[in-house]
């Protein structure tokens, strides 16, 4: 092995303007740079009730099963399914893009009979047509997404549909991947359940772990199962005890990645919920304008539109890999393009984060009139 | 939400001379304060070849699919199951500690009728025993721990193992979790089918990655599979497309923690393997005359003894809990104690990579000897 052919890492400066990873905060970059300690050291079980307690102000909610999932959203989405689900339950799930998809594929690999409702990818559900599919079956689980990544759009009327849900007897399950720490997201009083998200998008922290959070009801369901999780690694009924009180050991902790959410988290409180949303939506504002005047009309209608991920139509005269190829090489700009349906039809730029900033959407707005030039 | 209350990061510097987390080295620190790109990147796709080439050196294969889990070593446990067992599999699992009893839990949980020998914890297995079980019946697979992180064994004679197991039709599933990086681990020359690791071990990196090898055997096996892989997250018929040619999104990997794993590998790849075995090999002989004569014997025999992690028995003249509260405490040295049967009978102190060094030596037999005047 010659180990010289490996050279220093010296990655491109990057503006991360994609659904995510998006741009880390410098004081998350330099947290990860703290010395290790154990998973077991009582300095780091103090740091771990410190995420608790400010991954519960960012969910807004007193969940007391409130952690951080090692593994990236994905994990955490598996998470909220696998542990509620036994073979043969019922399980309905709203799909209105990929990560709904991507729902019903994990659940049906627990055993879960899916039903789905559809609706095209850049539309969202009335809450209406849900409950009345919630009233001719018996579900165990609902299962939707807050804020579909593959299209920009947001599911609205989240309390009514979780209203519905617990009429009729269903937990409720909500992706809130790219809304968590850059638009409301409002656990408690919208009444979800289990709600998860991830470490890279409006949190500013790399990827590798998964906000996730678990209501006292949804608790009651976990404890009465009749067979045991089927995934080890995600399973709550251990992980539970390492984060509450018993301190077990289940899996050693990604000692790092904590630093970076704690620190991620940190800025969030500093800067406040309100304040952050705010600054996610007038800056998004900004893109939204600049892109009409590119005649890049944004995809989805300013009703139900993500403030931190924008999908925009891509007009004849940007062609989709050519455009980003230019964008990434001539700017080191990165956003993302479209994908399923959608592949060659949009762009996702997200403003996330610490990459929600004023001066970012005025130089990609500049970086893409000189593409259209 | 009180920002304030949540101080600036600041753990005690810690010597981690336990099982793991194990130091971390500076150059993966700094590495780890990068900016992040995107997991898409023309950049990070060359990146992750190249953390491929280093994880092939130091797993000493030509295995193609060799590639970090995103996960801890716990998720690469389950990778390396449930990629290959499908429900009504037979398993043989060899259990000689915790880390063979979590193998039968998890590969139970996939619907294997599971088979299992057992040795005392702290003793390893004849490879006769387990070749007159594999010619008893037909398994799929043989599970076994290489290096078991609850006693400090080595299982010896892999290689008759592997040759027994493939005699008999059966794959070879290797848990080196303990091993890799630190004491010779010979993928292809032994002929393991599939092996694991993590990474905060002998490769000096935080926790949150599991580096993973998988055969063309047991590839082909993962291909004639009837049912889905029934764990969505660690399904490698889709996550081998991100890692191999077609680079198909699956999940968001943890950019920080694969500059990280570079790193550490990188420092592997200059330092040597050989060099890398032996100065593990000479530290933890230090530590082994040290500790006899402290009167704290060596748990297991010097044939099969690990170099990257020594249990101990405790003498009468130090108490399990209150001697590892006063390291910690006093001399900001982490060990760690026994678990199940070995609970307040044995500690474990690791010396692995960066960690392992003459002056940790020294410092911990010298700050032993104060506990025990």
């Amino acid at each position: 092995m010659e180990a010289s052919q490996f050279k220093d890492l010296n990655p491109s400066p990057r503006l991360l303007l994609g659904p995510g990873p998006s741009l880390v905060h410098p004081r998350v970059l330099r947290a990860m740079s703290t010395p290790v300690i154990g998973h077991l050291d009582p300095e780091f079980l103090a740091l771990m009730n410190e995420v608790q307690a400010l991954l519960r102000y960012v969910f807004q909610t007193q969940n007391e099963l409130t952690i951080p999932i090692s593994g990236t959203g994905s994990a955490g989405m598996e998470a909220a399914l696998c542990n509620f689900i036994e073979p043969g339950d019922n399980v309905l799930i709203a799909v209105m893009g990929y990560f709904g998809e991507r729902m019903v594929d994990m659940a049906r690999r627990y055993g879960a009979n899916v039903d789905r409702l559809d609706r095209q990818w850049g539309e969202i559900f009335d809450p209406a047509e849900i409950e009345q599919q919630l009233s001719r079956k018996k579900y165990k689980l609902l299962a939707f997404v807050h804020a579909e990544t593959s299209t920009g759009a947001e599911q609205l009327h989240v309390k009514e549909i979780a209203a519905a849900a617990h009429k009729h007897g269903a937990l409720v399950v909500m992706d809130c991947v790219t809304s968590l720490g850059g638009m409301p997201v409002r656990v408690d009083e919208w009444d979800v359940d289990i709600a998860y998200s991830c470490s890279q998008k409006c949190l500013s922290c790399p990827p590798g772990l998964a906000p996730l959070t678990v209501s006292p009801r949804a608790r009651e369901v976990l404890r009465a199962r009749k067979t045991p999780v089927a995934n080890w690694y995600l399973d709550l009924t251990m992980v539970e005890k390492y984060w509450g009180n018993e301190r077990t050991y289940h899996h050693t902790a990604p000692i790092t990645m904590n630093y970076a959410l704690r620190e991620g988290l940190r800025i969030v409180a500093e800067e406040g919920l309100e304040a952050r949303w705010a600054r996610h939506r007038a800056n998004a504002e900004a893109l939204w304008a600049g892109l009409e005047e590119l005649d890049l009309t944004p995809f989805v209608p300013p009703s139900y539109r993500l403030t931190p991920l924008t999908t925009c139509a891509l007009s004849p005269r940007l062609d989709d890999v050519a455009g980003r190829k230019r964008l990434l090489d001539e700017y080191n700009i990165e956003v993302a393009g479209g994908f399923g349906p959608l592949k060659g039809k949009i762009w996702r730029i997200g403003l996330m984060g610490y990459g929600s900033r004023r001066e970012n959407v005025t130089l990609l707005l500049a970086a893409l009139r000189k593409l259209l030039s």
